[in-house]
């Protein structure tokens, strides 16, 4: 079979753990499926810190770089937090995307029927939620000028927020591609009625919806989008939006599943090449106690093989797979109702391994 | 007793109704309690581009700068959502916003009640819910400069977010005040692993808090804010941030309580004057048809008591005038569970006199 290079960039915390089960299912889908994969590891984030004096090392930049796809863990601990921000995890974070040119952050928010319970939402409500967030993720306030300076009324601190129109365009076409495979109803998020950005935002939208005919389009504002998915999470379909507002957006669709911990996201550029990792963070509070959930690393692979690979049966049966292990009622310490009958991260792999 | 002059400005939709039966109340609370206002008119909003060409004429905002305190009903409608940037009735908003020198926002965002099952979050969730959000009202993002430019790229939009030091010192000291007087708790909420404003922020919180060493304060990234007020809503007291991250977040809050239509704030600068108004919009769909619920903007009349002329027994007996009233079953359509028992805008108002 074709060989494809896969970057692994496990990270900090809990990320080593549950990536190592996310291989343990790769291997084994190469079994199955005749695939074949090669992986190639580099350090990121505090741990890259820690090792190497920089939270992307230049080492690692060129693993990807040379990839067909990145599967990554978590970076990030209270250990780095207080570092000056070129020794940040996050600085890392946001060099990836942009060396690696990911401008769109994909993050499916469905609700997994054994957990709904989970959710501080009312079931009724819930119900049906099925929602994919499409974040712009190299550009706006994020990447735009920042400094400080002496003002007429003292120390003043400046961020910039800038879009271009190709920008735009080629992250709401996504979108909108993405929608029309879909239930073809796209929500497009703005601050129109306040910011520049989000009027050149709102014109790129309008002068490109004619061409997708069949999806529905509604522009909403960032405040009411906050409110109405409390209200109706369940009339979402796609919902696009820039950089900033997609960060917000994201965590509080992603909460509001009760699903959090199992929810997997990727981030995408031109072409087929993409970055693949959980939605939680590096948890370091359970971080070496092998407790951890791997399911969320494990659908990112699944995702892997849908966009970047086109592999859909095997990501079908990893899907497939991890409904069984849930639906035969074992759970992960987070996700489990009766905690003294939680199995561990390994146990977990092992499980949705059989099941493949 | 001593004349207190009121700016009224009632706006658009179902401003001039609500703001009507507030006016109502505010006359009774003259005869109760020996209070004495003088109440002057100004156009406002989408009427005001109307009669005027301008969202917000000057008449307008003389009334309001001799003021004592300005009541507010809700601007905007589809009728004005295409006009250029100078021509719609937000534009007045930020305005008036601007020109008042209102550079905070105070939204309590607690739950009624009676009106417990509205909200869409489970009530043992909900339980205990009784927050405020104090957001920056004149900074930041919404007052920096906006321009477009041709680019490397083609046109670009930007905006600039600024906060210098003392913006941020004033907002701050103000939300620790408001803890004092309450659970004793602030959460900051910032981007500061990515933003530079976000980062000024932080370095003016940590360097206050010293001073209110009874107030336990926490940092909280916004994205991870929007998380938290879904999963532990009851945990928060007072929550401080800048003017973009409250938009966002005190509309998600508001509409987390189950009771956004009961909901008021207030709009404050230095001093005692302030611009109070229901947090609901101008709800055009139901303009005019006496059906509207006056009872946000009686209590914005409760808040401007309270946080403007210190007539605490006066703002007290209209919370509890409208708790009677409520407690007794009358509701209006919005809050009705049986619509055909719903009363009309004037008949809620009327049965809150009556109980003062
Ligand atoms: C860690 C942080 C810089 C990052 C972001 O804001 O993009 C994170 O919140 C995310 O959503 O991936
Ligand atoms: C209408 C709009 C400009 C305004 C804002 O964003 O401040 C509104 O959303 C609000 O919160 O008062």
């Amino acid at each position: 079979a074709d060989v494809k290079k896969i970057a692994v960039i496990a990270g900090d915390g809990i990320g080593p753990e549950v990536v190592a089960e996310a291989i343990k299912v790769m291997k084994k889908t190469e079994e199955l499926f005749g695939l074949s994969f090669e992986f190639e590891h580099g350090l990121f984030g505090g741990i890259a810190i820690d090792e190497e004096g920089t939270p992307l090392p230049q080492a690692t930049l060129d693993i990807c770089q040379r990839a067909d796809a990145v599967l990554l863990g978590a970076v990030g601990g209270p250990k780095w937090d207080n570092n000056s921000k070129e020794l940040r995890p996050e600085t890392g974070l946001l060099g990836i995307r942009k060396a690696l040119g990911l401008f769109s952050n994909i993050r499916p928010a469905n609700v997994f029927d054994c957990l709904k319970e989970a959710s501080t939402l009312k079931p009724e409500v819930l119900e049906g939620t099925d929602l994919i967030v499409v974040r712009e993720l190299t550009g706006g306030i994020y990447f735009g000028e920042k400094f400080r300076r002496e003002g007429a009324n003292g120390e003043e601190a400046v961020d910039t927020c800038v879009y271009n129109v190709a920008e735009v365009e080629r992250i709401v076409r996504q979108a909108f591609e993405i929608a029309q495979k879909r239930s073809k109803r796209l929500a497009s998020v703005d601050k129109a009625n306040v910011l520049e950005t989000s009027r050149l935002w709102r014109e790129v939208v309008n002068r490109i919806a004619p061409e997708y005919p069949d999806v529905e389009l509604e522009h909403v504002l960032v405040d009411n989008c906050a409110m109405q998915l409390l209200r109706r999470p369940s009339s979402f379909d796609v919902i696009v939006t820039e950089n900033m507002f997609g960060d917000i957006l994201s965590d509080e669709a992603a909460m509001l599943t009760g699903s959090i911990g199992m929810l997997s996201s990727a981030s995408l550029g031109e072409g087929s090449f993409g970055l693949y990792e959980p939605v939680h963070g590096s948890a370091p509070d359970i971080a070496g106690q092998g407790i951890s959930n791997p399911i969320a690393t494990i659908l990112s692979v699944a995702l892997m093989y849908r966009l970047t690979f086109g592999y859909d049966e095997a990501a079908q049966a990893i899907e497939d797979a991890v409904k069984e292990v849930l639906d035969a009622g074992h759970r992960t310490g987070d996700i489990a109702v009766d905690k003294s009958k939680a199995i561990g991260t390994v146990a977990m792999g092992d499980l949705i391994v059989s099941a493949l």
